[in-house]
């Protein structure tokens, strides 16, 4: 079995010790002039190419970001990682890409961000446990909360405005008419569901209109079964607002499924504006999350955090915008 | 400013070298009894973590595959990205992603794969220059092209048989009556594209059915605006046989807002399989692209040119199956 070159290799060859290889290529170390020619030209007659992590060593530090991710059938999240990587880019620093499957991020999912000595983390839609917290506090490391948030404000997070915005989505409904409506939930234990129907509810309570909820999981499947069992009660709503555009999706094709004329019969209101939306077959009104902003404002957080952490924390929340198209 | 707690900050309180440090933490390194005891007390003292990128300085070879991928909006995408990430996990391995804008991959993305010394690389729907071959082929990390292939072989390549499936797309056409049929193609520098059409077209002068092209890009939009053409024309063809699904699916909405009634005035066949394509809404006929084979047969051959480089290539090629839906 042949191998790749390494540090060693080129010590032999140079006839010096390894310690000196890595002096050469590591920043803040010394070395001879006669050392320094020495390497090189082993290195040069080898093709020895010295390593980014080679230079953590020093820093222990890397220019790696771990980005987790759970729900990339969502096509929410492919875009989330799309912005992030070519922001990341720009600056020099590359993706560590972690899928979870599960809810919860996995002790496993963690052991891998912290072994690679990630400079930051971006969680996007998955929960983690205090345990987790301590663990990236005591290294120090920066961490975000993307698209969710934690109430006792553990972690600096960026989100959309749910609240405000569900709001003036209720708002909305009632101006066109709606006497009688059903919000369909995501994963019961996610920021982003339980303040859509927070701010959704409050207005409608003001305005005495009445609420069915349903619980679904942001899937289109979960909307298109829930829309079924909505269809299947005595009576249809006046209007729906599901909580994420995946969910809306499958509600719509189940209505249409069951030949509910929308918007005349009922209206739909998604949230994320993913590019499906406007779609001439769904052609669905939702919330827009500004995605741009909230990349924004995460990697300049995280940037200042890698060059001097403080470990501050902040719930950022930053407003989208309704998006008005022929479900309403 | 603070900083992480680094092997010279042991060295210092343990009264050691940073090398005794290394040699603790390194595979293959001896050291004494006594070093090792004040290494690790002094590394507990401060909560020291040792990274893989310290480990990678012996082997010059790290636990991480590069994967590059272009077309995330594309479902198809997640989708691979996904599994890949799933399968190279159970195996200790991360993923670096790297998304490029352009369809060729970039010196950039290049050296950042080389400078982070990948263990192997896949990439997807981007093409790649000479140099680039020589570039990875000379400090020997194994790559494979995943979905692509390039003529000459000068990579490993794992694609589904596209040739093989669109030869039986256009006989399924045929038996289902269809006299005169479109393909849109996907980019033209694609082997994908170029090979489904070679397939298709082969079977149809075969037959003596009449076809047309008509050029695309592989997007919802590019499937959309190419059927608002073939509308426009004098005749709506018996069939379309559309590169892949995403495009498919803006054929049919295209075809739906222009009310020809499918799959009796025309029919549509995908390629891919997407979640989506079996929507009810679209519920397309498609030939479904064997990834859970294509990722395993990659990931086989990766792990085996991490142990052991022998630079190898070949065109492996795996059959899919036609999923007969409702659009025909």
């Amino acid at each position: 079995m042949e191998h790749r070159v390494t540090a060693n290799d080129v010590a032999k060859l140079a006839g010096v010790s390894q310690s000196s290889v890595s002096r050469v290529y590591f920043e803040g170390a010394s070395v001879s002039k006669r050392t320094r020619e020495k390497v090189l030209g082993a290195a040069k007659e080898l093709g020895y190419r010295p390593n980014e992590f080679a230079r953590s060593l020093i820093t222990n530090q890397t220019k790696i970001i771990g980005l987790v991710m759970k729900g990339i059938q969502n096509p929410f999240y492919p875009q989330v990682l799309k912005q992030f990587t070519t922001a990341f880019k720009k600056l020099g620093y590359s993706i560590l890409f972690v899928y979870t499957n599960n809810d919860e991020i996995q002790k496993e999912d963690i052991e891998i961000l912290l072994n690679y000595n990630v400079a930051g983390v971006i969680i996007t839609d998955a929960s983690l446990s205090l345990k987790v917290t301590e663990d990236f506090k005591g290294y120090r490391i920066p961490l975000v909360l993307f698209n969710r948030k934690i109430d006792n404000q553990q972690f600096y997070s960026v989100c959309c405005n749910n609240l405000d915005a569900s709001e003036k989505v209720a708002e909305y409904l009632i101006e066109k008419g709606c006497s009688d409506v059903v919000y369909i939930a995501g994963n019961a234990n996610t920021s982003t569901s339980r303040e859509r129907e927070k701010g959704f509810t409050s207005i409608l309570k003001k305005n005495n209109i009445d609420y069915t909820k349903y619980s679904s999981d942001y899937t289109y499947k979960g909307g298109y079964k829930t829309a079924q069992k909505v269809i299947a009660g005595k009576k249809i709503p006046a209007g729906f607002f599901v909580a994420n555009d995946i969910m809306a999706l499958g509600v719509l094709d189940a209505l249409r499924e069951s030949s509910i004329a929308i918007p005349t019969e009922t209206k739909v209101v998604g949230f994320d504006n993913i590019e499906m939306a406007s779609w001439p077959t769904y052609n669905l009104t939702t919330w827009e999350q500004p995605i741009t902003e909230m990349v924004k404002q995460t990697v300049k957080y995280l940037m200042a955090e890698i060059v001097d952490y403080t470990g501050f924390t902040e719930n950022v929340e930053i407003d989208g915008g309704l998006i008005v198209r022929k479900t309403t």
